[in-house]
């Protein structure tokens, strides 16, 4: 997508060199667009664990990538450890999103079998480059498939009136490595001229919200608000809200949907409204191995997302306390929104019911687990 | 209630003086507390609208001595304006909340017929110093109605079990003179010893639950626990919550009832999981003039409350910018709960069912409207 009007992927090799991975760090959005340099599997464990780069399919490809700078060291013998134990603690990084241990072990089995680190390293490369180049495919797709379904929302509506989306957290490109997962559908829509509008929701504790998607949506010109977590169910008192699209961090095969804390929330408001409310996600982002939402870890992150705010004086950063230490949190980064509150699931392969049967028939090569 | 062991309340008159009325700067908490001193009706206002102080209750008292003020400054022919010009400014100060109308058309009503301005002043001053003694009475009233309740639903529970509660926003005493709508059963339910914990959701934009609530429930030794707003359905989906209790800035006879924004989704995250749903209110914060939610004005406050954050820095309070400016940013302060999803009011009179029926069953004075 464009960044002031270049355009940019979020995890990328540097041009010319095959052994920098290239991150935006999202933690600096949006007051400042930063690239950073990651040279070694430790500092791609350091980058996903504290949210340099954050969103599934985001985290999957950079994870992938940290399986071949781990194998590209182990042929210079500058690793400590194998590449299978550089891999464990990749996959430790961070609980909840299925895409890092999914993308991890596809890199891993892919080249266990080569003789030499050299090889190993050189079809690592080749596999997460696979793992990128698909994740922008998928989201291509999923942004395909949701446009349909735009258009045919929009379509039911009074003639000339925008079409308004709600969406939670980021699951914009910058959660993706190219188009993102809720956002792909909204910026094919805008680039055919449907006229549309999304409403943002802050996303707290990291600001997500008004941080990341606020900030890509202006990026790419398209209409969008602002609005406290807490107000989601007021604009759809409104009547100013026809669907709500989130994205996904793992989503079991039966159709429950573990996101961003407040997707839950979102869900039985839309549910309560009548309003749609659909998931869209790349399969990479299903668990084929879990049936119920309950069986998904969730992360417990620290209470000084809280207790300060980061923000910018004068262009430098600054992180100010917004609490005492007096009072005891309770911080999960994600909920689980029941299948039966989800309208549908945008997938690649097409839209389907959030339900077993529902996946199946999209992905009948996981009918036997 | 207690600040550091010592009493205090909210809004009074100075120790001594009868022309200076001094309020806690809710501003600064839980950082600093600062007591601030008003001397005349357009220093009522700014603290008002600019919210040093806030919540309904507390804003009825503040502007009741704000009449006071005004009536008090053209015995001395120090105000350019009459008392009555006063009054309309003090009531636009601050929309939603019917309390502020309520206590300055009651000081207004019972100054009218006075024949000299001293004798208008004297009189003022009595019936704001009775609007604050009523709404401590009133608290005090709505609080063992309310500990009624939560010993009936706490002996349901297994035995040594502590009963949670999660409000929102501040209903404490901080919103009120001294001991809170929401809290005030909860304080005294403490005090007895019934083993509780309180969910204090953030309540973005301002915070008033991590910075007000948190930091009242602390001073009083209330177990409790802060998560974000967008927190509330997993926790009670986690089955850690056993009932809801919330103020109101306005409630309808019918039983609609406005209250901070993000009321409204925990209602209705509430009803999705079989939690009563209570709020908590004297009866000057009834409208018995309107009979749908619909008719209460709402509030939408600047965007720069989304914008920027206040905190403490070594010290000293800064404000950092945690947005751009470019995003547009809808920031409604107040949303609507209806009746059907409120369980019932904790009133002065008693509890009842949230219905014009209900309500008139406690107060048959307004009957006929």
């Amino acid at each position: 997508m464009q960044v002031n009007g270049k355009p940019y992927r979020t995890v990328a090799l540097r041009d010319g060199e095959r052994r920098v991975l290239q991150i935006i760090d999202q933690r600096r959005l949006p007051h400042a667009f930063i690239t950073e340099e990651l040279h070694t599997v430790d500092e791609v464990i350091i980058a996903i664990r504290d949210m340099h780069v954050r969103g599934a399919p985001a985290i999957g490809v950079t994870a992938a990538y940290g399986v071949y700078l781990a194998a590209l060291h182990s042929v210079f013998n500058h690793a400590s450890e194998t590449v299978e134990s550089a891999a464990v603690r990749l996959k430790q990084a961070r609980p909840t999103a299925v895409n890092l241990e999914w993308a991890v072990d596809k890199v891993l089995q892919a080249i266990a079998e080569l003789p030499t680190p050299f090889e190993q390293a050189k079809h690592a490369l080749e596999v997460a480059n696979q793992i990128a180049e698909q994740d922008v495919a998928n989201c291509i797709r999923v942004g395909q498939h949701g446009l349909a379904l735009l258009e045919s929302i929009w379509s039911r509506k009074r003639a000339g009136e925008p079409l308004n989306i709600m969406t939670h957290c980021n699951a914009g490109w910058l959660a993706c490595v190219d188009w993102g997962t809720a956002t792909a559908p909204i910026y094919m829509a805008h680039e055919q001229g449907l006229p549309l509008h999304v409403w943002v929701s802050e996303t707290r504790p990291r600001n997500q919200g008004s941080q990341l998607t606020a900030w890509e949506l202006h990026q790419q010109g398209v209409p969008h608000t602002v609005i406290v977590d807490s107000a989601a169910a007021a604009v759809m008192q409104q009547g100013k809200v026809d669907l709500v699209i989130v994205g996904s961090d793992r989503t079991t095969r039966c159709g429950d949907v573990a996101n961003k804390i407040g997707t839950y929330l979102k869900a039985l408001a839309a549910e309560s409204h009548g309003i749609p409310f659909y998931v869209a996600l790349p399969s990479s982002t299903i668990d084929w191995t879990l049936r119920s939402g309950s069986q998904i870890p969730i992360e417990e992150r620290s209470d000084t997302e809280l207790r300060s705010a980061h923000g910018s004086v004068h262009g430098r950063t600054e992180v100010v306390q917004v609490m005492t230490d007096l009072s005891p949190i309770y911080n999960p980064a994600f909920d689980v929104t029941p299948s039966a509150l989800v309208t549908g699931l945008i997938t690649e392969r097409g839209v389907c019911d959030a339900s077993e049967a529902g996946l199946l028939k999209l992905y009948p090569e996981h009918a036997n687990g």
